[in-house]
């Protein structure tokens, strides 16, 4: 018996439904889970099945395209562990969540390396037996550096996602197109609210009573690309922006580590600038 | 074109899906939103579809029930304003959000009266024209006092739900099981924490740094039916049991309306002491 | 035996709390309550007590000033009911969870009348017997038709605080100066995320995971007062800008609410554009 | 300049701030915070100064000793870092959180080892070059097994806490008094619900819709302790108790190490069975 996640998005239709579920009982898969959308305003259509059964994947790609527009999107994922990098840039708190989980086997990836600006989180890193990279930005532009990154990136293969865990330099729409929808950022506020530089004295400014995190995909547009996961903590005037800070940690690995968790699983239609999350 | 909401919940086997939307297919049936849930341990699948087409209930019924398990229960609802009877005692912000709620048109119901054992509500209740019936408990045993409340529930005919807005009395095994899984009630604590008389007592006596609300169907044993609803909110050692309760009060009335609307809305399965919402 | 609130904001010093819990000794006060913060950044105390005795305020106001500094702000209160106009819309959700509030007794207010653009919410008021007002701003300037609202205010004598409870107007700057600190605000983001018109469709063409409410003070930026309270929930894809407008409403109406009971309990110190809560 | 934590609780009485402060006025202290919380029904006075100067704290304690009342508990301390043990049994989500906080010296403590009923974490301890000890039970009767821990605490010489970082063995009397309010332990649920064996597994079989974790000391009722932190999530139906379980992990790990931080920073204080936290 294999397992696979079949996910579909397309023009909505009448009988969708009915269809890719016919194909999925003439290969007598079992379904284990089900989830569907419908976006009637841009009428699109999503949905997330995890079948099981005796089957060969391509035969079961075929006879879904065979029912589908023209138009659809379909992925037949037979889980596998993904690839992927992490990049950071001071703070541990973000990578280090990742790296217990990871120890723990509750995510379903290889790491294959952490990248970073500096040398500082190397000894962390390294007590995981995990490649630390450090390439400096010291004395080059921001294009010399990032050539750099990419460079150190390519000796990877092929990369299933770039999770920036508290990575503070800012990246050019070359390196983000090279990696569309592939790269996982944490940003440490409430977005759209406080973005760019130091969110957090930004929010002691401003005065408000609730601090964020927000992890996204990252798109051309800095902080603006489709939102994974978000969440909140309270805050009161006795917070100075360091003292939010420390307790927005707590927020930021969380959320982050949940949306890499979510991507792993395939769980994440993007659509326009935003997400349909399974 | 007619709208329905389509629930099922049936002892999962291969192919439900596949069978139901052949069914909604041959009608040419819109599906507007489709919801889908299977319990892998208790082997039990459950589906809400809210369809849309120019076709008979009667038609669709008679068609699914051919193609679903014996055991399976199916409900075809046409949206219509259900019929729904408050119970009260003497506090007003479950109630009066309700009232509220109603007058602007948010419920999809007819509140047909409001009973109590006290006459405490009955100025507020009457602004909203709405019948108000006091049944005093004085001098009367629970079952005698019952006996009434259940008279005066009688001529109002049919029911679909009873809402215990604050309603702060026991009720029996009797006039719970003549009103099986329709009465919705909230209780002042997130259960299992604090079942009984005054809970805020009982977290204020514990030192708990959350108190919470849940709303749930009634059934014979005391504060232990299937839930609805949850929600919380933190507090601290500054809170005595009667700040819980000023601020445990916003938490009741919104998760007691989020329930009720939910049932309007033929959102909720129950199953054993337990429910599926979507 | 007489019952203040002492509300003191200065610049720091050594020795404020001595000096000033010397003259409640003096005075042979219990103090029933009392909080500090010391803003260390501008150098700025705030304190909050609670006192009860047999005294007369002026003799203490007197004392008191005689220790502290000469800009200090100082404000001795006896609790008595603050007088308080409510304004709105269309949107009764607000506006009914302070009713509904008021009814029971849990505003320490006088609610003098509502004041709306609109006769829409007049059925409503009407049956709490509170005078409503109907403004029109058909066929006015913005400038017009504030001036017949501020005539209207005019009628009130004295009034403490003006809640906008979804009062869907914007207000010039003239009206602001004319009650600084005195309006308080809803707004339904969460702030500073969202300004200005429509939040929930901004919100949900952002794709955000969480929506907000915010209640401030509201000085001449629009939206961009002192916060007083805010709260958030969360939302998923499946919710278009109509179901988090409903859902938003939740959220509305508890934080106004809050912010108008810590109002009224002098409970807020506006610094800058800031606010500190007791 | 030296800084010192004052912590005071005893009987209420008339004056007590002023008196307090009035040693610190003497003594010509910054006071850089001060909280106080009266427990009007129990009659108790809490206070935490956090004060600057030259001073020497036996001064300082001989003097606000002679204004307090003789029950008074007063607490004067220099921070220096505690020394602490934490214990765990299989599960390294609560303890790798501590153990990468640690490793960022966000915790004002040493960690003197890690003991455990299995060698299953030393791994990832000794990374972070902690010693770990572990102390198996197998063939040993609780009261054999506690004696063997015991000693192998005894070794670390003074200890300020121990965290039960998931140590999933239940603890003796004998041993709870021995470190009575030094033992800090993370319950995974939002305790009173849920107390004893396999929380999320009671949480799915009871239908909540919201699961959580309780940081709490432990004294001799299981899970009955002074609770320091609470936090929960939202569930849905489609969480089996698995899921719960890895969803709880996240609030565990969270609100354990916050409970841990107050302790470092000497904010909370137990009285009875609860806590007043500043």
């Amino acid at each position: 018996m294999k397992k696979y996640r079949v996910l579909i998005d397309c023009p909505d239709e009448k009988g969708l439904v009915y269809k890719i579920s016919s194909i999925f009982f003439k290969y007598d898969l079992n379904i284990l889970s089900n989830s569907e959308f419908v976006d009637a305003q841009k009428n699109l259509f999503f949905m997330r099945s995890v079948v099981e059964g005796y089957i060969d994947g391509n035969d079961l790609e075929r006879d879904l395209r065979s029912v589908l527009p023209n138009r659809a999107t379909l992925r037949i994922i037979a889980p596998v562990k993904k690839s992927i990098v992490l990049m950071a840039t001071k703070e541990s708190h973000a990578l280090g969540d990742l790296l217990i989980r990871y120890e723990a086997g509750e995510l379903d990836a290889d790491i294959l390396g952490v990248v970073s600006n500096y040398d500082y989180l190397r000894p962390l890193v390294e007590k995981f037996d995990i490649p630390f990279f450090t390439v400096s930005h010291e004395g080059l532009s921001r294009e010399e550096h990032e050539e750099k990154v990419m460079a150190c990136l390519a000796n990877f293969g092929k990369l299933d996602y770039i999770v920036l865990a508290k990575y503070m330099r800012i990246l050019t729409p070359k390196f983000v197109e090279a990696y569309a929808n592939c790269i996982i950022n944490i940003h440490h506020s409430f977005l759209p609210a406080f973005i760019g530089a130091n969110p957090y004295k930004q929010a002691y400014e401003r005065g408000v009573k609730i601090i964020g995190a927000t992890a996204h995909f990252v798109n051309n547009d800095l902080d603006e690309g489709p939102i994974i996961a978000q969440d909140v903590k309270h805050v009161d005037h006795a917070y100075n922006w360091q003292a939010m800070q420390r307790l927005g940690r707590d927020i930021e690995k969380i959320v982050l580590s949940r949306a890499v968790k979510l991507a792993l699983e395939d769980r994440i239609f993007v659509y326009g600038n935003k997400t349909v999350i399974f």
